[in-house]
């Protein structure tokens, strides 16, 4: 039992996996959760996303993580219980919780519903309540969130291939959305086909944009074009290929999160194009700045998206059928499910099925 | 006599001063310019600017000077003719031409009033006419140019010291238009107070913005706050000024053309903030991805502006009685000059008094 006295107010036990150390591997852990507030929704957890930064956490890469790490931010589920002033569900209702579980709202990010870029927001997993508990993420068998938090999940969407998109869906359509890039007739490159690339390349394709993906890797073509859709693809190491579609794009959605060159993007934009990073390198990238000043070109950064946002996301989705593409495993595969994806070696996205597989 | 054949077209007597290598150093020179076509503007030049952008130029700094160089971009002068077809534009007028006197008229740039973005822009000199001859700037008697070109000087704005906005001018009004940092209450940075950077702080500051002048010189605080009118200075070397100002400022003009990092602009800016480079260093600058990314920030560029804009930029001068500070001087002193502005030695634009000085 975590026994930390800023847990006392939480009386509910619940059971999980988890990292107690940066060695990378889970076990079982028990812990337990808040009691649902007036203003809660709980929920069981059904199925959870494996997401790269699930990786980070769980092995203290960022230097911020404090064990033992419950991971897990792509949670969806079913509602079990709720507080008396909860308006927006009841039991038994599909739902689903994202990045965050909290923010100020009171700052101007929160109110205008870019709860994401409160610098108080509360992470779902490795993060601190306001009551300085550790916050516990969905690779465990319950939840409880405040409903502001909690995303509605439409019936036709399938639970399991539908929770990535709670996390690297909203990554991608965020920045669609804001950098205007989701007009019909757009021309969208998509760097990167991992968990944010393929969802990347479904919505851009669902808002009538017509899509190329970019990558290094040359044997991505087939899958990118025939499997996703995708209208073109570039190897991005070929010059040839680069050199022939300089200008034609009205916008990038980078996904790379490894040090990768910036100046052929660049030279990919038409005038007035933007390149969104939404994959974060370690260390800076080099960025030429005529080009971008003899285009009025942008290089931009997008996070996630809002609660709002995010519920407009989901909704989309389940009206245009977009879902990622998922490998479902068990509970107790979970540790070697993290050794393959730290390699890329998934297609595209790990979904526990807590449901059925979290054995206390 | 300029007697290259690709001139033959062009029978008018010009005289003015040229650069015929990379010494630097300019001298007399006879050309000649096209006849006055149907829709040219014939005009006596009066002033003309001295930008950094000449300097290299008539160094061959960027490598692509065709000598000789007939320098100047920032036009001023009185029209002399007009073509049959001339509507905009009578004998008397006062009038500008800035960095540019041709583009193809048919690109999307074009259509849109963004002929400083269209790929076959002529600039004004050292460039290329469609018919082959080499343009020659405003170092010079007369100039000759298509009226679409042509910006109309508000009778209230003095021709000495408003010839510097048709490039310097433009150059930072463009951006604060385009960016949305022309609002009313914003807070802009403007990084480095040169020839830019000093109108940068006069546009920003009548259309009520709250402006930070950054530098990396303690000595121009003064200057900034007391000349200018600026709101405030930062220090950009003195870390305690920077931390003080994090998340602070809606946009950063940021006016630097050498190697500069971008890190400690980029944490001044305020969620969603904008930094936008009207400099453009030789080399690549760093740029620190995650603060980007967590705040949905852009880094842009931006380069002059289109004609339509140019002559709303200097209507809106006019109007507000901005003009740039400048030293005016005679025509044979231009070679000492050029060698103060390489030492940015001018407070803070050469103006030329072509009309009194230049000696035929």
């Amino acid at each position: 039992m975590a026994a930390k006295s800023c847990q006392e107010g939480h009386p509910t036990e619940a059971f999980g996996w988890a990292a107690r150390d940066h060695s990378g591997v889970l076990s079982p852990f028990k812990f337990s959760r808040r009691a649902t507030g007036e203003k809660d929704v709980a929920f069981k957890v059904l199925f959870c996303g494996i997401c790269h930064s699930d990786l980070h956490m769980i092995k203290n890469e960022w230097g911020i993580s404090s064990y033992p790490v419950v991971p897990g931010h792509e949670i969806v589920g079913q509602v079990t219980g709720v507080g008396s002033k909860v308006e927006k569900f009841k039991v038994g209702d599909k739902v689903g919780v994202g990045y965050m579980v909290g923010s100020c709202q009171s700052c101007d990010s929160c109110h205008d519903d870019l709860e994401n870029y409160c610098p108080d927001t509360i992470v779902t997993s490795g993060g601190k309540y306001h009551d300085g508990a550790t916050t516990y993420g969905g690779f465990s068998d319950i939840m409880v969130a405040d409903e502001h938090y909690v995303i509605r999940i439409p019936e036709n969407l399938p639970l399991d291939a539908g929770a990535p998109l709670l996390c690297a869906g909203i990554t991608v359509y965020s920045p669609l959305k804001y950098y205007g890039l989701d007009k019909p007739g757009m021309h969208v490159g998509v760097v990167g086909l991992g968990g944010l690339g393929h969802v990347a390349v479904k919505f851009a394709k669902a808002m009538g944009i017509k899509v190329t993906v970019i990558s290094t890797s040359p044997k991505k073509k087939q899958e990118a074009l025939e499997h996703l859709g995708a209208h073109s693809f570039l190897v991005s190491r070929d010059p040839d290929q680069m050199q022939a579609a300089i200008g034609t794009m009205d916008g990038i959605i980078d996904t790379v999160s490894t040090m990768h060159p910036l100046f052929p993007l660049i030279g990919l934009l038409k005038t007035q194009g933007k390149l969104v990073l939404v994959g974060a390198p370690e260390k800076p990238l080099e960025l030429p700045v005529f080009p971008l000043i003899m285009g009025r070109k942008i290089v931009g950064g997008s996070s996630i998206g809002g609660i709002k946002e995010t519920q407009e996301m989901i909704d989309f989705a389940a009206k245009n059928n977009i879902t990622a593409d998922v490998e479902v495993i068990p509970m107790d595969y979970v540790n070697t499910a993290l050794e393959r994806l730290s390699k890329s070696d998934v297609r595209y996205r790990f979904v526990i099925d807590i449901g059925n597989t979290l054995k206390n």
